[in-house]
């Protein structure tokens, strides 16, 4: 496909120094949220690692370990680029085949220690490669004891960062999420959800942007992906991500106040530590992040810091009904609209 | 891809019964490892679940759990069949392409406790697909402590199993497994190998049939996998399928008498539930077993029996220098030929 084919190049109306304001805020969001994880745990402190990628670029992980809050917590930055993407990316964009790639962005994960605290998950990025560019990425929750309040509560600062924007945003993202972070072997939701897009750039069109897999939807089968929008600048589509990014601590931190004070025993944190192990299946078998790590080569250290520090699998396991277990399964077989819309 | 551009349509030469005669040998072998597995363990019994696979066919698997021996294990049996291979296969054959298909096998992963017996993994599988059919298989020990005596027992024992019927395969093979279990991201190898084969028919040619991977090699790359062989019956492919499969109880119980009685402490533990995560990383993202399983809708709970019951994930973990922890590492970095051949 050649860059004629597309309806306009993007790449035209790139502000300047594009990659160094989104590199600048992605380092500040990964700043910011350690700062702050570091005041809720209050005992453990970031370890960071800087890293150099062969073929260009690199990052810096930070890794809090063995905390009173957060048994395991990993805040990653990077900024790589390369000759070429891997297929993972090129078979969504064919428009980026054959061309130098530059990407940068944030991602975490947090695996608390108590198994009333929720696990949660945020990636944010930003691609150029030739005649296009994208943001993509998103935040979603894990929780192991379900609170509805919590559900909403979370939910609902999503929302109120993507209205702040563009009040299209969050209803197609919320379905895009649920789409995504689902395990199809399992049937089953990996949590509760959140926002989740990819592939946002300045052409008109539908907002969700099928991904090629089999296990998406293809807009014509959910109506709460038809919505469209008109041309979008990419200062918009940067405030928009800004907004999502810095929504993450007062959607989270709240919840983590709430729950750490609960007491929990051995059957809560088997169900923790087995639970975890879907978090693991999804991580290796699906994630798209994980998978373009591996494919590029990334510092794998870096790519698997989010897999949990303990693993528990069991044959066969299925919660008794009528307990705090069976009714996180419910969720997770039929995602749950958390907000009236 | 039409049959008029094979060589020789092999299935012309199937004996009457092929089906029947496979699938009662993988049934014979499930029972033989269970019952002798059982006698080792000395404590604890296989479980056993039948079930139907809703696009045809099924399995009855095995599970031992919380033995004096074994931690977990898992021995499965299935037969399946259904209107077309997934792609991860056809890749590999196209000329089962728009074929109805049939498979059948056994496949077996034992995660003992004492970090001093090594984790063991089989399996053996026979397809048939519209003009083709093949054998493909292996076993493989990932051991966390190594012995030498142990490897070389081991591969000795495969060895000898191979030789009864062609001296050609195990050097051809032994390479391939090691190439089959490796970890790129890690650049390591899963233990100390065995013996590794696919798509193993009548047709005369290179016993290594290249996987299309990235990282497999090419045959003129390595003069290890150059060697030929005429055309082969399906009677002797079949017989060389069961010499294997009926090597593995002498290959690994003499192991596990040895290494059963040796005490381990807090350490050892620590190490053999890190390294169980490099079981879990290559089971979920490179295993061309379980991405069939996954692919084909089989029985999740069946497909991931061989993830460990307990795992652990430590960030950027190295062993300490001249350690028996380090020992092991430096053969997973190089690969050994452990037989003077």
């Amino acid at each position: 496909m050649t860059s004629s084919t597309l309806p306009e190049t993007s790449i035209g109306s790139l502000p300047p120094q594009s990659r160094e304001q989104v590199s600048q805020f992605m380092q500040t969001l990964q700043d910011d949220i350690c700062a702050k994880l570091e005041a809720v745990d209050g005992q453990s402190h970031f370890r960071e690692d800087s890293w150099d990628r062969p073929e260009g670029g690199g990052g810096r992980s930070r890794v809090l370990s063995e905390g009173a809050v957060f048994e395991r917590g990993g805040v990653n930055y990077s900024e790589v680029f390369g000759s070429q993407l891997p297929p993972s990316i090129t078979k969504q964009r064919p428009e980026a085949e054959g061309h130098s790639f530059y990407a940068t962005g944030t991602s975490m994960v947090l695996h608390p220690r108590n198994p009333y605290v929720p696990t949660v998950h945020l990636n944010y990025r930003y691609f150029e490669a030739g005649p296009v560019w994208w943001f993509g990425g998103g935040i979603d929750l894990t929780p192991y004891y379900l609170f509805d309040e919590d559900a909403r509560h979370f939910h609902q600062t999503l929302k109120d960062a993507c209205d702040s924007q563009d009040p299209a945003y969050y209803p197609v993202f919320k379905i895009w999420c649920d789409h995504y972070f689902h395990l199809p072997h399992r049937d089953e939701a990996r949590g509760i959800g959140g926002i989740f897009f990819d592939y946002q750039d300045a052409r008109p069109g539908l907002l969700y942007r099928p991904q090629g897999s089999p296990d998406s939807p293809s807009p014509e089968e959910d109506p709460a992906l038809q919505t469209s929008l008109g041309e979008r600048s990419w200062d918009q589509l940067f405030s928009f991500v800004q907004a999502c990014g810095n929504g993450f601590l007062p959607a989270y931190v709240p919840i983590v106040e709430k729950r750490q004070p609960m007491e929990w025993g051995e059957r809560e944190r088997n169900f923790q530590l087995y639970r975890r192990g879907r978090y693991v299946e999804f991580n290796l078998v699906y994630d798209r992040g994980t998978i373009f790590g591996l494919q590029t080569r990334g510092r794998t250290e870096s790519i698997l810091m989010s897999l949990p520090p303990l693993v528990r699998w069991e044959y066969d396991y299925h919660p008794e009904p009528d307990t705090p277990e069976s009714k996180l399964y419910d969720v997770l077989h039929t995602p749950k609209n958390w907000l009236d819309l």
